[in-house]
């Protein structure tokens, strides 16, 4: 969602075991740092041994301690209580990059978002299996970097998408219909960091080609699924799904077309959320503070 | 959808090979039995050696032949151009019988809609593996019958189940989350004829336990389908489906729960939808003229 | 939502100015109270001089103080800081009171997500101003009471039904198509203790006739509207709305009968949210803690 | 939706009073001219004295007459029965001016699905009020006009924009969020062929800053209506309406961000069905075929 945001506005991820007393102590702590919280959620997934994970927006005092003040004295606390934790100004603008092959809808859904100022990151890069995509690219004023992926040069290709992210210190990859399974060195060097969009309403129709499989089912509803990319193909934790009603007139084609409109809008919103800090992963699941 | 329908109007459903001249054929035909077309749908997969689907309802002239007398002369027509094909009175009352188990949501909700008007069925007979529902269905003025299917002599309930449905002359069969797989031999008794709950998005989470699934998957979107029921548990051709979102907060009790709401919406639409003639099963998939 | 809530569930409701360490004092203070935070959600309209809205649960220590007492203790609390706020047992039965005329589709869904456990509350009452739901009510073992309103009569009615719902102390009302307007008497007998259903997506055709009107303009949704009831008709706080498509197809009476299905589930929704103490209302709008 | 379309493919639409018969000359008609009727949809108000709507997609034949002759030779029987009618080749890109103001979303979401070929129109000319949009427009190699409204010179502008649309033989008229009401003068030029978005679900929130007055009252629901513009503001027939949901954390300026989701969607449908030739303007409503 769009903000107009304070330069003070920090935000707290927390997810430990549960134990009494933690909301009381962060809000303790913020207090004492003469931050005023504006915005929090928490949830357990059990009382009894299960889950606490809680988000916090709060405005820090622009007088006193600044924010790395705080995110470093935090750490005590943390550690105390095994918090898996971090502490993010809101202001702050992440690096995203773009990963696209041939359909732009995806991709350009997103350099929409970010023109007009709905997505407030920084786009070092946009890297592409194919050319088609440049100019379109470059017309935002966004560096394009062609990486073909020849029959058994993957990993070099790999290789050079990863040193790129890795000298543009990019915070988090998308993969705006990006046609090529990656490989497992290339999501292990930035777990918890990819996000792809699959289309269907995942489990249905994992893998290639869904469309056309949703066509022979004769579903009624199609969909698609934002989720972080992990090791295996189309299982990693949903961020957001989304569908929409068909009926037997489209054909494998149409439907290919007319789910262009829910990968585009699932894709943005989970990278929204995910930007704005509003999802933890928990094993292979995710927990969305909306 | 509620109609207070006229006694004269009529339904015609045809599926064929594509050719030239049907529509024509069929209209003149009609029109020179004093009908009046009132709605029409007509719909060809590909003009080119595809399949033409057509409904229309129709009022019949009343002072002319009646209904029967259409019905026999249109063999003619349908046999020339090989017409798979059916014409019914749109005021006759189908007969529904329902099984069940011991979930009564889905069941409730078609007495309900049939006590309100909106179901013009006949429900000559509820059916259940468990005693639970006979109160609430008899409340309804409609017989209960509790056939137990116990361990090893499922061949023996099924066969007292059809023997029934027979007497009854029922229509078609609406199981409403009757939890017991029925056998092919019962299947095949009723061909196109059964139409079944599933409480997922088919073709996800297919067979038990659709929502501890979900749960696991950590899915945002929950469903349902309704299908006609064939031997391939969960695969037959598919009447309708819907969803509803959840999030990280809903326990997997919670999330059988709050399907409950789009299972019961769904199988409804479903079984309006066959009741009034609007489906058409081809293949694995249906036509459904809304 | 269903929920098997353990007996020392509380939940506490707060909303004030806001102020710096609004949510360490309330988390401190249940905290020393040996209570653990199980969920809390906490929103602020602007950090500066703003509202500030919170809702938490938590688990009292059964072996300490007695909720009674924590309820006690924070008082000084709330009036340091001017809290408007409530605190509950969670597994505490809120007493209902449903009016109904003629239309039944809105009180059936709640009888029935009462009966089906989908709705912790007790049902003291019926009342109706027709005897057409008697029988229906009383099959559900609930009290039904037939108060007539003759013309010119209106007060005589409202002032027995006003005795009967303070005789059985009933928490709250639920107008579920009861078609009478109420006088501001009765309403500001039971402020913010009203909930009605109106059969439109509000400020679209307020008043009489909605569907009529949808009709008319031919809109391409219908919709209906969950609020609070306030002396301005179909002006009180809004807690749920919800739609559904509709096309040049349905009559005025068909979208009538359609509608049905959105009105009961938008009332059921604001009803389980209301009784799970997850609305404050706040001027002429509510938060929702989802 | 995309379509490979056939050369020969045409569309009829045909609106008259209901009378028997009328399905049977049209099908018939085309038969003989050798036509193969691939879809068709015909709907009837009421039997008695109601209206008829019908539309049909055809592939004529190759060898025999061609389109216009086939047009020539309808105008008899539309004479006959009084039709309000129009026949179209299907592949004929119908010639769309969009009007903008400042905010690009509407028009991108047009631009966007005119290059991904999923809207097959020609794309003259935009004309816009300021000149934020020209180099945006002329990327896409579309000429634009800046033509300023400027106080008490509006016909002047009015008559340049006429004067254009009409040397460009336009074909229709989508106003893309263009902040300024047209005059009755303007409207009368183009009638039935000026599509508007209004960010709002109307009949709700008539008028100026629709979000704003939804923030005001609180509804859980923003939507958008794409209709055509009649002399009346935002009482033209309603072509397609879409909502999401929202709730108290939205600002106003967050409602009007969010809504530019539903605004471009709901827009992008009704230009693609008037395109395609699904809708029917009848008295204030449309009859879409959807």
């Amino acid at each position: 969602m769009i903000q107009s945001l304070p330069n003070n506005r920090g935000r707290l991820l927390v997810a430990c075991k549960d134990q009494p007393g933690i909301v009381a102590t962060i809000s303790s702590f913020l207090q004492k740092q003469g931050a005023n919280i504006v915005q929090s959620d928490q949830y357990t997934t059990d009382p009894e041994g299960g889950m606490f994970f809680m988000r916090v927006e709060f405005d820090w005092s622009t007088k006193g301690d600044d924010f790395n003040q705080i995110r470093e004295d935090f750490q005590s606390i943390a550690s105390a209580f095994q918090f898996d934790w971090r502490m993010e100004r809101a202001t702050r603008k992440k690096k995203m990059v773009i990963f696209v092959s041939k359909e732009n809808h995806c991709l350009l859904e997103l350099l929409w978002k970010w023109k007009a100022g709905e997505l407030h990151v920084d786009i070092p890069l946009v890297i592409s299996n194919h050319p088609d995509q440049q100019e379109e690219v470059e017309s935002y004023g966004i560096p394009f970097v062609h990486i073909p992926v020849e029959k058994g040069k993957k990993q070099e290709a790999e290789q050079k998408a990863i040193q790129l992210i890795k000298e543009h210190e990019a915070d988090f990859i998308v993969l705006a219909r990006y046609m090529q399974i990656l490989s497992p060195n290339f999501v292990q060097s930035f777990p918890k960091k990819i996000i792809n969009i699959h289309h269907s309403f995942l489990p249905a129709f994992i893998g290639a080609n869904p469309y056309a499989k949703a066509f022979e089912r004769g579903v009624k509803l199609i969909g698609a699924t934002a989720h972080y990319v992990t090791d295996d193909l189309d299982e990693g934790p949903i961020i957001e799904q989304d569908i929409m009603r068909v009926n037997h007139r489209y054909s494998s084609d149409e439907l290919r077309v007319a789910g262009r409109n829910v990968e585009r809008i699932a894709l943005a919103r989970a990278v929204v959320w995910h930007h704005e800090d509003r999802v933890i992963i928990h094993g292979n699941k995710t927990v969305v503070f909306s």
